[in-house]
């Protein structure tokens, strides 16, 4: 990771988080008005609908377009993994990063299928985050390093940016993330993430009620960037400022899983309308997942029994908007086609 | 439409219905021994694993393909339409067939953003079926030519068929075949369906409970190609047709919502693995469908508030579909990318 010269601080991202820019709702109103002449019941395209509605409204445009989505995976190594509470070594982050780079991972079949501008975004891999049980995983300038690199994903032309991540440990950093931004305890946030059970589970549940009681203090400030320096990621991090630069360049967001998700919630904690520009792609199976989007107000577009990361559920989504936009920009109208109205 | 020159009788349907091919054991063997290889956590990729080991099942192929999809829509015209069962005039079905032709509705978008071969099957429009409140809606003969009808659908070349319907008033044909098929009354099975609701809904039940009452021993014979020449209708008899010639043809089916299920519902009446072949695409919000899905053991691929039918949903799964088999086939095994096993 090459972090761009000058890093915004945490107090400069608070006031970009207090100025996002809202919806078009011009272009949104147009929709609207329009989905009524198509010829087919009203409502009956359902979330299709929805999706155009929500495309226009944060592309800024009444034909929203899904001609170019980005798939942005972002990579980083966790100092928590030390603790076994991943069914997998530390390594295979880096491994599986070089597996992105040579086409073999799911998400290159995934990007493919969908015809995606994929990028891998390599966060400092050489150097894990501080094991948060003793520590925090971050200081804010490492967290706003890669915010402020995760931002350069949201590049100007893309339509629609899938965002994803990849970083053994980091169901467990999602939890503990999780916890600390809305409460509750380890077994309240935690699963089995890549397969732990048993005891591994209990040593994973164990280890991030270690880090809540270790990062009380900052619990109870309740600021999120704070608790995301203090019990987040790298790649986490770098996903929140990528979220935040689509909105800034007028990219809705597809979000993947549960460590995804749970970057995103850090932006909701800080402003309920942060993730207006973003809809949760799939339904992960990891418990924790179901329990973030009841708590962020989010349901999913697809249910797949998935809980890879890596994008996989934002880019098996992007079909479902460009069909959305398909339908909206495409059919005709009851008057175009002579076709009658309600008896 | 042209009934191909020999249409089978019902007997002769009965007897293919008796031996259908069952599933490629060993291609599905295959799949699942490949899938454990793959660099991810076991079980992963959820639903995406298990639709490569069916579709691996039932085209008869270890690696997977999705590459020629045809949509079949369906269009047949209602006698019962005259009974006020729709909140759109019966011409409609006609009017929409022609815009099919002319690319202006949902389908032609949907089946274009997936590069999909979209065919549209006209039964006999300008001759409804009898209003099955008195009398059976076909002949066993008009039914059997119309299954034969839609046996031309599954061309070989295909490697899925999607399958959906346009014809007023079939909702109400869904929901009297689901009654005599499954059990239960009109009140059941009916729902909105285009649009309807208070007195005009209180009528469709009515017309519903009259069809049954006046096809009482129909019922209770339970054969249930008879009940879909009593109050069926042409253009779900050559859905039924069509999904008997995929299972011969080693074509994997893709089924869209209510009155396409109920049609394929037919089939699993005679015989319970006889829609193995087949997956529901898309859970309409009619609520009927919701209940025959409980009855037939499907779980949906897709849940997004639609209720269009004209195969819709099944059309916006096949990316779904197309992802399963990428990833199975295209991903590198852990050996291949020198990834780490678990720890």
């Amino acid at each position: 990771m090459n972090a761009p010269p000058s890093a915004p601080t945490f107090e400069e991202i608070r006031r970009i988080l207090r100025d996002l820019p809202g919806p078009d709702l011009e272009a949104q109103t147009r929709v609207v008005d329009r989905q009524t002449e198509l010829t087919k019941p009203p409502g009956s395209l359902g979330r299709l609908e929805e999706l155009a509605e929500w495309l226009a409204a944060w592309q800024g445009r009444a034909q929203p377009r899904v001609e170019r989505p980005r798939v942005a995976v972002f990579a980083g190594t966790h100092g928590v993994a030390r603790r076994g509470v991943s069914a997998y070594p530390p390594e295979v982050t880096r491994q599986m990063v070089k597996n992105f780079l040579n086409g073999g991972a799911a998400i290159n079949q995934l990007a493919g299928a969908i015809d995606a501008d994929l990028r891998i975004y390599e966060l400092d891999l050489e150097h894990p985050t501080e094991d948060f049980t003793t520590a925090p995983a971050m200081s804010e300038a490492r967290t706003a390093n890669a915010m402020a690199y995760g931002m350069m994903a949201a590049e100007p032309g893309i339509d629609v940016l899938c965002l994803g991540e990849m970083g053994i440990a980091n169901t467990t950093t999602a939890a503990a993330l999780c916890a600390a931004l809305f409460g509750g305890t380890g077994a309240d946030w935690a699963g089995p993430g890549t397969g732990v059970q048993g005891t591994a589970l209990a040593n994973k549940i164990e280890v991030i009620d270690e880090a809540l009681a270790r990062h009380r203090e900052a619990i109870a400030g309740r600021d999120p960037l704070t608790l995301l320096a203090a019990v987040g990621g790298e790649e986490l991090a770098a996903i929140a400022g990528a979220i935040i630069a689509a909105r800034m360049g007028h990219i809705p967001v597809l979000l993947d899983g549960y460590a995804c998700t749970a970057a995103a919630a850090v932006l909701f904690a800080a402003d309920r309308r942060a993730l207006d520009h973003c809809r949760v792609a799939h339904r992960s199976v990891e418990p924790g997942h179901t329990r973030l989007l009841a708590t962020i107000g989010q349901r999913p577009l697809l249910d797949m029994d998935m809980r890879l990361g890596e994008a996989s559920g934002a880019a098996l989504a992007v079909p479902i908007l460009k069909a959305a936009a398909a339908c909206h920009n495409g059919m005709a109208t009851f008057a175009e086609a002579g076709v009658s109205g309600k008896a």
